[in-house]
């Protein structure tokens, strides 16, 4: 632990702050399993000044495509400092290897299967490290709980565990880094966020063979009507005001959109 | 802040109970999708000892107005001081105002839509301010994250934050703070809520041109049976027992109910 | 309270790890009902210290007998002083009894209708108590805000609560606490729960007129194939990888399983 702390001194002071450092979740377990509970209970054995905070549970299943670009959208929102436990991991059990992130100054852990890889690979400072600890209980099914939890519930505490850690010069699997334009979310208002960011007012874009009005937020455009917006995050957002547009346009994850930048 | 507590001494002593301060929020948001989640985040940030509890992100979307009778319902079950985070906000982005209420001695916070009006209104001691501040990043469509949870924050921790409102004589949007004959909400039972207070056990309830007998409770009524009882915040609430009585009776969001009070 | 204590010197000190003691809660009300919050809010007022963990709220409806079964699969995975406030209780508002159980060094708040009896009998030293105080306030729907809250609060604070409760030699209703060879939970995924424990991977499993193989994890099967595995609580569960198990073989809770063992 003082080594790990060695290790870290310059990048992030998280122990100075330790109060007040959030433990972020980001899986597709969904709110009504109990698996998040499960999480949550080590959390609070193992760190339990720590605030543990639900982001998404949501993230389509089986997908860490769509979770590497949801999180990447999502982490620069958050407070240095900030520790994101992110489960999307439909390889659990077999030898795909479990990793530490830290980018920007916030910490993620999670699969080495390309879930964190965007994010990291948007901050010039990432550094990376393989989870070479096991638990004496680890269940195949479930690394979310036995491994993961235990390790954010470490580095939350300011506690650095490299005892359980080796250093890696490099993610196992990355994703293209870029923009995916493509449908990464649907709300259950029925709005398609995409995973294209900047996208300036004066663009034309269209998606389901539809071309979209720009808006700039719902109430500025008629009921019923489709638009898109920059959304809360950053992203390309498709939505229908008090409507539903994956309804609407049958929008669906996976599904592209064309993005025109006139100059 | 100093100014602040002057203004409101002899109201509600935030300050001396900051600790214990609860911040509840209900809004439209669903549980599922990452809005309430970045809420959290920023409630964490800037009010990192007040604990957080979601009371409903299920009202019904796009309606303030059932909105505001769940509102006025739930507010006298919390304890004075609470801190009431609300958005049901379909015209957010555009110039309607955000409020901060205090009514009953408990604080309320969100757009002024009428949402908050019959919490309000049912309270003879309510005052008003609009939030004036505007902070430096404000998203056209997440201003419960950019704005309300940072007013919020800074009322739970007890530091009224006089120099980002302005004093209101009232609100801009108000609803009839009588009672609503209508369905307000269904729960995932199919148990249907209505917008009516105080009904006596003789009452005649029919809704969906059915009448319904009145029940205690659901272990008095026959397995199937329909029937209405007073519900735990006050409210008529038509129920199955052991069924789904939105199912049963086609009741949805704004059907009328009709009581008819025997004396 | 002093006398609470003396009376369980020697099971469990909870009162010198107060800080860390989590209140687990295990319901049916759903997560995206007012149900939940209202209970926190209790807790926030009567428990501000302990954390509370949202384990499960979708037991299946009405169905105390899988709740029990779900519940003896969850607490050893808890740490000891942990306080289960658990409600599944379509007897709610009839004279059926409230009790508190001391098993295993965890405790059990919710009602006398089986859905403790199964974590109570599989340990050894399980006490009893009837709840024997009202609250001033007792709505007949809600027993879980107004009467279980407050003694699961009291609990987690370490403040035996002696003078609400009297001893009670056993519950009133027990339920088998051998396996259940029955679905009992079917979660997002689609994956099955049964209430079976201990099943070696050389046993025959068939349900819905299928035999499954076995799996380590979902990694280790081909994509859309089924499998059964024991979970991350012990429990048989039957699943699909990348898919549906309940979808692709109409699982659903009260279905039958078949289990041989070989030896």
């Amino acid at each position: 632990m003082g080594c790990g702390r060695l290790v870290l001194s310059g990048i992030v002071n998280v122990r100075l702050k330790a109060g007040n450092i959030v433990i972020v979740l980001l899986t597709d377990f969904g709110l009504r399993d109990p698996y998040v509970g499960q999480i949550k209970a080590r959390l609070a054995e193992y760190a339990p000044a720590q605030r543990v905070v639900d982001l998404l549970h949501e993230v389509p299943d089986f997908n860490p495509h769509a979770g590497a670009h949801l999180l990447a959208a999502f982490a620069p929102g958050f407070p240095p400092g900030s520790v994101f436990l992110t489960v999307v991991d439909p390889g659990v059990g077999t030898p795909r290897d479990a990793v530490v992130v830290l980018a920007g100054g916030r910490w993620f852990v999670g699969p080495d299967n390309g879930l964190l890889s965007i994010a990291a690979a948007r901050n010039a400072d990432s550094r990376f490290w393989r989870i070479t600890w096991k638990p004496e209980a680890l269940s195949t099914t479930f690394h979310g709980r036995d491994l993961f939890a235990r390790i954010a519930a470490e580095i939350a505490r300011g506690e650095f565990p490299a005892d359980k850690l080796t250093p890696l010069d490099t993610l196992g699997v990355e994703f293209d880094a870029g923009d995916l334009p493509r449908v990464i979310y649907v709300d259950h208002f029925g709005n398609a966020w995409t995973g294209v960011r900047g996208v300036p007012q004066d663009a034309r874009v269209s998606a389901a063979g539809q071309l979209f009005r720009h808006g700039e937020s719902f109430g500025f455009v008629g009921k019923g009507e489709g638009f898109w917006f920059v959304n809360s995050v950053g992203l390309l957002e498709l939505a229908v005001n008090r409507g539903n547009a994956a309804a609407a346009y049958g929008l669906k994850v996976g599904d592209p959109v064309q993005v025109q930048r006139l100059n």
